[in-house]
C-alpha cells in the first residue's frame, strides 16, 4: 500500500542551499567559482576557540548537558548583555540552543499554536515562513521596501486584515542588511504591547554594524523573544550554536520542549561558545573586513549595472533590484555562474512574490574574492 | 496586554533529565550519587575520534555542510550497512541529523500529518510521545509487557480502535532492553505494508547486544524510516549526531525541512562520525563492560528486592518491576537518592499508565559504581 508523504513537509527548499551546491558541483569539475552566495564568514571560529576546545576535549566526555545548556555559558552569555548592551540579564533566562535554527523551532512551537498568523518583513530570512509552515503557523509577509528600510512598521502592520498573534522583526536584516532604529524599535514593541502580538526579535547579525549600534528589543521589554547565534559575528556555523533570552513565564514549556526534541545543544560547541566571547580581536578584524568589502562593492558594482542596492547598514548582504537586467532572477543567477564563476543568491528565496528581480550579494569572504567578483560582473555587464 | 504560551509547548517534562538534575544538586551540595539514572555512556567519545577531531580543526573553517550532511560521512554510514548488516545502501538514502532526536522530528513531521495516529509500544522512550504531541500527531499507547518482550505485536495493534497513520518500533527498546526478532519484525512489517502505516524503526541501541543481534528494518523494508545514532554505541552523546534511513521518495523533503529546521548538523560531529567508524576495539570494550554489569545487576538486584526484571537483551537498561515496594515511583526514588545516593528513575517518564510501579537502572556507568549500588540497594531493601 502506497505510504504518504505529509503535506507539512513540503516546504519550498532553501534555494541559497541549492545555489551552494550548484556552485561546489562547479568547483569540483575544476571550474573557479568565487562565492558571493554563501550566508556565512568564509573564515572559521578563532583561534582561542579553537585552543579552548582542544583543551576541553580530553577533560569532559562530552554528554548530554542540562537541556537549556551549560550553566557557565548561560552566565557568559547574560555577561555579554552587560558588556555590549550595558543591561543587567538573568543568566537563568538564557537558553543554549542549537543554532538559532533550534531557537526559532522553539520560539514558535512555544508561543504560537497551529492556525496563528505571524507578520514578518518580505524579503526576509525564508526559514522563517518555511519553519513556521511546517508548524501550522501562517507567516503574513508584510511587503517592505528601500522606503521603510525592508523592515515592518506599525503602519505597515496596520495594512494586515485580520489579528497577529506574532512579529518577526530581523536587524540588521538577511538579506538587506538594513536596521531598525531604536525608536523605531520602541514603536514596534508598543504596537506588539497594544495587540497581544508576541514579537521575536533576531538579533544573530548583532556585532557585524557599520555605523549605528544594533538594539536589542531586551532592553525594551521582557515580553520579546531575542535570538542571537554564534554563527555570524563569532565565525562559527558549523558548530550549531545560538541562544534565546526569553520571558521567565516561557522558560519551563521551552526547557520542556527542548529536552524532547534536541535533548541538550552540541557539548564541545558549548564550550567552544564560551571562549568566543574573549575573541573579539580576531573578531573585530572580520568584521573590517566585511566593512572593507562592502565598501569595495558599494563603490564598483554599479558599474556592473547593480546600482539600486540596499545600504547594508549591518551584516553582510548587498539587496541588489536587478528589474533592469531579468525577470527571472533564478535563471540569471544561473547564467551569472556558467558565465563568470561568481555565486550569488537569487531574491525568490526572500521574497516569493517579488524576488524574481531582486538578487542577495553576500561579502562575507575575502576582500580579494569581492575584487575580483566586482571586475568580473564589469566585465560582463559593464 | 498578557501574552499567551502554546498549549502545545505544554509538553511533560522529560523526567529523567529532572532526576539527572537532583542527582547533581546532591553532588554539588558534596554529598556523593551514584548514577543509574543516565541514559548515556559514563564514557566519553572513543580516542581516535578526539584525535580526529584534533586533527580537522586547524584544517576545516567547520562552515555549514550540505544539509543531508557531509558526503564522506554519509558514504562511510552506508559502508556501516554492508559490515554490520551485509547489505547495500545507496549512500543517497543516509540524511545525517542532530543526534535521534533531529531525526525524529523530521521524521514526524514529513510522515505524518496533524490529527494522525502513531502507535507505540508503552513503556518507551518519553520523547516519542511528547515530539509526537508538540507536531499535533497522536501517540497511540500500545500496553506492552513480559509477555511480548515489551514490544508492540500485530496482535496488539489489532486491539488499537481507529485507524494507525504510523508505528514506532525500538529495538533494543529503552527502557527495558528488550528486543524484536526477525520474525516478529517481519510480521510487524508486513501488518504495516498491508495497512499503509508508516514504520519508523528506532535502531539506536544496535551494537549494544548480549547475544542476538540487532535486525534493521532496513533489511526488510524501503518503506520504514530507520533512525541511529552516535550516542550510544559510540559513546558520542554530546556530540548531537545521529543518521536517519530514509525512503527514496522522502529524500527531497526530508533535505528541504533540514535545511530550513537545522540548516546543517553540527560540522565537527560530523568529522567525529567519520571517525567512528573505525574504533571498535574500545566500544566493543564498553560493551563488554556492560555486559558485565547487566549480569552483575541480574544476580544481585533481586537481593535488594528487585525481582521482577526485564532481561535486557540489549541497550543498557533494567526495567524493574516495584509494585510490591511502591504505589508511587517518583516519591521512591527520591528516597532512594535520599537515603543512599542511588539515582534511578522512575518508569513515569516510559509508561505513564503503569510507570507508577517501575523503574529504569541505567549500567551505563563503571562496575564498580554498579557493584556499590546494588550493595547500598540491598543494604536498603535486603
Amino acid at each position: 500500500m502506497a505510504l504518504k508523504i505529509a503535506e507539512r513537509s513540503r516546504v519550498p527548499p532553501f534555494i541559497v542551499m541549492d545555489v551552494m551546491r550548484a556552485a561546489n558541483e562547479r568547483a569540483a569539475s575544476g571550474q573557479d567559482v568565487l562565492h558571493l552566495e554563501v550566508g556565512q564568514p568564509s573564515t572559521g571560529a578563532p583561534q582561542g576557540v579553537l585552543d579552548a576546545v582542544r583543551r576541553s576535549l580530553p577533560n569532559d566526555p562530552m554528554g548530554y548537558t542540562d537541556a537549556l545548556g551549560l550553566p557557565a555559558l548561560r552566565r557568559r552569555i547574560a555577561e555579554h548583555y552587560r558588556e555590549a548592551y550595558g543591561m543587567v540579564l538573568d543568566p537563568e533566562r538564557v537558553v543554549v540552543c542549537t543554532g538559532s535554527s533550534g531557537a526559532f523551532v522553539l520560539a514558535f512551537l512555544s508561543a504560537f499554536e497551529p492556525g496563528d498568523r505571524v507578520a514578518l518583513a518580505s524579503p526576509g530570512y525564508p526559514a522563517y515562513r518555511n519553519i513556521l509552515r511546517a508548524l501550522g503557523v501562517e507567516p503574513i509577509p508584510i511587503l517592505a521596501g528601500p522606503e521603510t528600510n525592508f523592515q515592518p512598521t506599525p503602519k505597515l502592520l496596520d495594512g494586515v486584515s485580520g489579528p497577529l498573534q506574532g512579529l518577526i522583526v530581523a536587524s540588521p536584516s538577511n538579506p538587506t542588511g538594513m536596521m531598525v532604529s531604536r525608536t523605531e524599535l520602541e514603536a514596534l514593541v508598543a504596537y506588539c504591547d497594544e495587540r497581544g502580538i508576541r514579537l521575536v526579535s533576531d538579533e544573530i547579525y548583532h556585532g557585524i554594524t557599520f555605523g549605528k549600534r544594533a538594539e536589542t528589543a531586551l532592553a525594551l521589554t521582557e515580553d520579546a523573544i531575542v535570538v542571537n547565534s554564534f554563527s555570524k559575528y563569532y565565525s562559527m556555523t558549523g558548530w550549531r550554536i545560538g541562544w534565546m533570552v526569553a520571558p521567565s513565564s516561557m522558560l519551563r514549556p521551552l526547557e520542556c520542549l527542548t529536552q524532547n526534541l534536541y535533548i541538550s545543544p552540541p557539548t564541545v560547541s558549548q564550550y567552544a561558545g564560551i571562549a568566543a566571547f574573549d575573541c573579539r580581536e580576531e573578531l573585530d578584524a572580520h568584521v573590517a573586513r566585511y566593512a572593507r568589502n562592502r565598501a569595495l562593492l558599494l563603490e564598483r558594482l554599479p558599474e556592473a549595472g547593480f546600482r539600486d542596492m540596499s545600504a547594508a547598514e549591518g551584516a553582510f548582504y548587498l539587496y541588489v533590484d536587478v528589474a533592469h537586467l531579468t525577470n527571472d532572477s533564478e535563471a540569471y543567477c544561473r547564467q551569472l555562474l556558467a558565465e563568470t564563476g561568481v555565486a550569488v543568491t537569487p531574491g525568490t528565496d526572500f521574497d516569493p512574490e517579488r524576488g524574481h528581480r531582486s538578487l542577495r550579494i553576500s561579502f562575507a569572504g575575502a576582500t580579494a574574492v569581492m575584487a575580483e567578483a566586482a571586475r568580473r560582473l564589469i566585465a560582463r555587464n559593464g
